[in-house]
């Protein structure tokens, strides 16, 4: 795989989307998005999406200007249309405003719908945490994850970020309510490796390593009976403020011709207690902790994207080839229509 | 085990409580979330509590008055002080509190420390669900749970419930964040049962499936890494709003003599899009959805509970010998102290 410099990587993919008729600041952002899941070896939210984005455009399901309109419900609650905006610049926008409604109240909500893929979770918790604040952050995603004890994809992989500040920096964790990615399961699939037991079912529902099969079948939740309880929970949750779509009607996110009726919910709450010191010590505690027969040392969650994403600031991204070659394509198709 | 009526449990427990110093009313709260546990067959969290409670308010670490002093701190954000109250007493105050300010502002949350256990969080979760508000709710606990990769007891077992109203009545759901609960594996112990392998740690760290050895040790957290970050996230979360100690530091849950220093956090959210019918809907797809090799059906979480808690009501509750006898001496000498 090539090694190319995350700075090239956004110009690029910046070009890509403004040749598309996203505004130049907008399509930073998205760009940014895109550049901070290969920075931290999550490609399945990464450039791989850029062409796809760019044909959503093209076919009129996802705006290439709209930020979302903003209706206030109360103090503490923002209702978001996204007009089908691109996710991160609807999300960025809603946050514009709760962050500092949570600071005069103490804690809002931001609820979108009508809005395309916001990317990583962990972008936006962690920008709350350094902002001071504590964030949550939920997304639903289309049905690919089976209820635990079925056989069928019903559920989204419906994960969770969450942001806290400490005196080290923020503490951010952000994780999928599904045992493994559907993007890690076309990996396999593609490296024509086989999946660990238990990770997927198959079209019919029973399991599967094969990952073709699995493919078209469900992945597990992770945590069997808990991480059911807890995607569900999330789906319904998330449904509940914003009026998304649910289970199996959700589209938008994978395919380039649909709607995405999938919802976004932001929580920001303003700390009170002065624990930013504590938290630090405390996590320097576990990350010093004695190691289980079999394991090095106690990871702290998000340590290790973080250490990869300033290694690959540093030293290039690793892209894959025909990603790289398509983003290059697209940018060049983009200067020349618009004369450049 | 004898079975039981739930008005007599009740009954007896209120007059344990009252014989102790505790109001009228805030002793029966005490009492149904005591009852709430034993109803739903989780007797870790039921009447086994009541005796040490009672002797916690003798120690003077637990008060039999308090209901906690409330402290805006914005619109929307609800500083507790438990004052050392009943958990369930401090708890209900403050979701009084913050459920209509969620009504006007869209959402709250209330920060609760100093307060006693408040029992199983679904109680609550399913109240809010059921006065139509979205409810999450959040305790911390002893640290008997070991980081993934780690060899020893760190992080507490940090439950999470959240309802969510649907026209069918609550959703709920309520797990810890470890795999199972400590008063599972005090059970194999006094059973003489072996653990399944990949519950728990010995007191050295070793992985065992001896429940005496494990009572000494560390439960595993529930899903391997991601449950042992969302775990840790919830403990730094509800340290954040509410000035909880951390890890080893926490104390009073399990004890009778030391004052009670987890912090619970309820958020309690007012939904807007009339999703009641189309979430029933989905959740009946989910029931009648067909299962996997292995499985009779899909469980929706929550129901298995509700349904026993349905079934006990009418038919009686079992409770253990020992727990039963001694509630009845507790009440006998309560009445005695009071003359009656």
């Amino acid at each position: 795989m090539p090694l190319v410099e995350a700075a090239e990587l956004r110009d690029v993919a910046t070009a890509v989307l403004v040749g598309a008729g996203v505004p130049d600041e907008h399509a930073k952002l998205q760009a940014n998005l895109l550049l901070e899941a290969e920075l931290r070896a999550v490609p399945s939210h990464g450039f791989l999406r850029l062409e796809r984005l760019v044909a959503r455009i093209g076919n009129g399901v996802a705006s290439a200007t709209a930020s979302g309109s903003h209706d206030w419900r109360g103090a503490g609650f923002l209702t978001v249309d996204g007009q089908n905006g691109l996710g991160p610049v609807v999300a960025e926008a809603a946050l514009e405003a709760i962050c500092p409604a949570a600071k005069s109240h103490g804690i809002a909500v931001a609820a979108v719908a009508n809005s395309n893929h916001i990317g990583m979770l962990a972008y936006y918790a962690e920008a709350i945490a350094k902002g001071g604040q504590v964030g949550i952050v939920l997304t639903t995603s289309e049905a690919l994850v089976h209820p635990f004890g079925g056989r069928q994809a019903l559920i989204g992989t419906n994960p969770i970020a969450i942001g806290v500040p400490s005196a080290d920096g923020p503490f951010v964790i952000d994780l999928a309510t599904s045992l493994v990615s559907m993007g890690e399961i076309h990996d396999r699939a593609h490296r024509g490796q086989a999946l660990p037991e238990g990770w997927a079912l198959d079209r019919e529902g029973k399991a599967t390593t094969d990952a073709e099969a699995a493919k078209a079948g469900a992945i597990a939740p992770f945590g069997a009976a808990k991480g059911y309880a807890l995607g569900l929970a999330f789906e319904l949750l998330v449904t509940t403020l914003t009026g998304a779509a649910l289970g199996r009607d959700v589209a938008g996110t994978l395919d380039a011709d649909q709607l995405c009726n999938k919802g976004d919910v932001f929580i920001v709450v303003d700390p009170v207690s002065g624990q930013g010191e504590a938290i630090a010590r405390y996590l320097d505690l576990l990350r010093h902790a004695a190691p289980a027969d079999g394991f090095d040392q106690v990871l702290i969650p998000g340590e290790r994207g973080r250490a990869l994403k300033a290694e690959r600031l540093a030293s290039g991204v690793p892209v894959a080839d025909s990603v790289w070659t398509n983003m290059k394509r697209l940018r060049d198709a983009a200067l020349t229509k618009r004369g450049i």
